[in-house]
């Protein structure tokens, strides 16, 4: 094992606990041989002293070891780690979302090529089973669509934000002191963590060669908390989401903030839970949902990783499970192509004429309106109103054509406010 | 292939849209050699008719099959064919949830000493990755609890009764109509099916060896509209559940309609859909959900099945997965010991002292009333009215001793009604 923070603490604690069910289920002995650490020093509670270890020799070095559970994350040397041990003849499990997001189709055509797996069920979600059921339970379907909630810190500070009416930067305050939040939480709350995560699923599920054309990615910091509450009068609720849709000739990827209706599944995901949702051909809806964060529960993923790995060691047929994943390069649909239905917020100054103005910005793109509101913010008698907007499906060209046109007008005291409404 | 229904007409149909892909991810061909049908006449569009034979002989006496999937349900003759198909040295895809609760361990006992598979996803939950989730991704954590919507027919009714305000008869009309519910509804709707697939999930995720104690199973029939009502009254919806627990020294396993908080995930699993809610100790709660019944889901299931148990028998390696799966008999925790919540309806006569005679049999059984409510029924002027109560946690062997002593009370115009509270 490379690295024991809080996870690497929990496989150690899990494999003991689960003691001898563990060998008979995989019918060998799973033994952890080194742990690889920086500081020899560091208190580490339960944790067996004489397996640690500084020296990365001592681990490489070591025939008798057959897989190497990365936990160091980020890019280097964990990179450089994980190359070693494939190129070595070792099986690589890993719970690093940066590396398998990235650099992952080298990574696995060195394990094709060593003939060993490398499994990243904890990279991904945390403790939901997403990676195997979309390699396993999804191998003789065909992915049409998945929508994600994959970021536990965003859905947290949106869940605040519904609930207790918080700002955007009182529900992330409230995050970071609960630990759900890092002291610099741009990661989660910008939306590349998720991106990252759909940059994976999409590899798994649409055979998507991860990298390659950026992808549309939306965070969370401009949503107020005037928002939640129109959501909530049109039927909404806001989650973050991350999008992926198979056109066949395209595929369609996305991460922002949308309106998904309130007696969905997704809506009632709250707190710092993850959820994806899975569209098959055959098998129509499916769900997978629970902590997608913490030690314990990416514990659970990691070591049920090694458990499969090592039983195919033990079977003499390691590499199986990893040579069945596949990815070629695909197009991307750019995000001016995408359809959806949206909500779009005008502040504007209450007088008459604006209602046209805004109307005929809309209609001259061809976008058509749903449903509207308009309220006067409560605190400012006579100040400025919001209006607000459902629209009909339409391009998102078209919309941002629209948006783009009403720009710099007099009658707008903010930029308008745009979240893409998902039907799921 | 044994039997050749609609869900082994989509299998076919699976395996050849999957064309060259399913065989690499196995690693060997994946090839149908013989359906076994009981009449070659039958029209079946799709289907190969060089394939089709009526003879059990035909395929058992063909040494180079190596999988039978059993599709004809029902206890004989599937049972049969499986024990032989076992004894030959043959591992077995299955989805006859029947056979495996209630023969489950005779059966994988069989495929253990013949060290092939007996694989049964398709058993439980028609599309949902059940089976293997708790199979694989629980495989390092211990479960404490499931909770769970299995039976799509009764999910079906009760969304409808709440929806459309319909009666229980009407929905399930409604549900026959639409191939929902079968011309005697009874399995589904009086939570036998849910029973079964309760008792294979508390083998694969408790080590409970099915059948054993008789579980407490109860079905929808009692529900009336007005229950919805109430139960939306108090933020509740009305969910058909199977609800297991591990005590450590006992297992508790029921099945009965139950209210569960209006926000929570499994309230909002409509329409003919399927959910599991697991508990783990490592892994908190997680979920899975989706087509719980028809032909291409389970299809999706019984194939997913298929390529596992192939490719463990190309690597050379059959039997694995089953060896894994371990039961013991458990000690079952008697209903009567059950702690829940409670609704409880009475229809009393609206005049003096009903209250007091109803609070006085709940406080003298130590069942605490945590809130009230009462309505006259609109339809009878003067007439009776609908006290609703909903108690604090409580024995159910303490709930049932009260309304056993207000039975044949001058004030009930009917027996009382009691659903439990499951707080998820």
């Amino acid at each position: 094992m490379l690295g024991c923070g809080t996870v690497g603490a929990s496989v150690l604690r899990l494999i003991e606990q689960g003691g001898e069910t563990l060998h008979e289920r995989v019918g060998a002995r799973v033994e952890v041989r080194r742990v690889l650490v920086r500081d020899l020093d560091k208190a580490r509670a339960g944790v067996d002293e004489t397996l640690l270890t500084t020296e990365p020799e001592s681990v490489f070095g070591d025939e008798g070891i057959d897989i190497i559970v990365e936990l160091v994350g980020g890019e280097q040397p964990a990179r450089s780690f994980i190359e070693r041990a494939l190129d070595q003849g070792k099986s690589v499990v890993t719970a690093n979302k940066l590396l398998i997001a990235t650099h992952g189709p080298e990574l696995l055509a060195r394990a094709v090529t060593a003939q060993v797996d490398l499994a990243f069920e904890g990279a991904v979600g945390g403790g939901i089973p997403i990676v195997r059921t979309l390699r396993d339970a999804f191998a003789s379907d065909r992915l049409t669509a998945v929508t994600g909630i994959l970021n536990g810190t965003s859905n947290y500070v949106l869940s605040r934000m519904l609930d207790a009416g918080l700002t955007f930067a009182d529900a992330t305050a409230e995050a970071q002191q609960l630990g759900y939040a890092e002291a610099d939480p741009s990661m989660d709350v910008d939306g590349h963590d998720a991106a990252h995560k759909l940059g994976i699923l999409a590899m798994l599920g649409f055979g998507l060669t991860p990298g390659g054309d950026p992808m549309h990615v939306e965070g969370i910091r401009a949503i107020e908390p005037v928002d939640h509450r129109f959501a909530a009068r049109f039927g909404y609720r806001i989650k973050h989401l991350v999008v992926g849709r198979d056109h066949g000739d395209s595929v369609e990827l996305r991460t922002h903030p949308a309106l998904v209706p309130e007696r969905s599944v997704l809506a009632n995901v709250n707190g710092a839970l993850n959820a994806v949702l899975l569209e098959g051909e055959a098998l129509g809806p499916s769900l997978v949902y629970g902590q997608g964060a913490g030690g314990m529960p990416t514990a659970v993923s990691v070591l049920s990783d090694v458990l499969d790995v090592a039983r195919s060691i033990a079977a003499g047929a390691p590499g199986l499970q990893t040579r069945g994943i596949r990815h070629t390069e695909r197009a991307r649909r750019a995000m001016a192509d995408v359809e959806s239905r949206y909500y779009i917020r005008f502040r504007v100054l209450d007088r008459p004429g604006v209602m046209a103005q805004i109307a005929t910005a809309l209609g001259q793109n061809e976008v058509s309106i749903e449903q509207m509101l308009q309220d006067r913010l409560p605190e400012v008698e006579g100040g400025p109103a919001d209006v607000v907007m459902l629209t009909h499906g339409a391009r998102e060209a078209a919309v941002q054509a629209a948006l783009e046109a009403l720009k710099g007008s007099a009658i707008l005291v903010q930029d308008p406010r745009l979240m893409r409404i998902q039907d799921v």
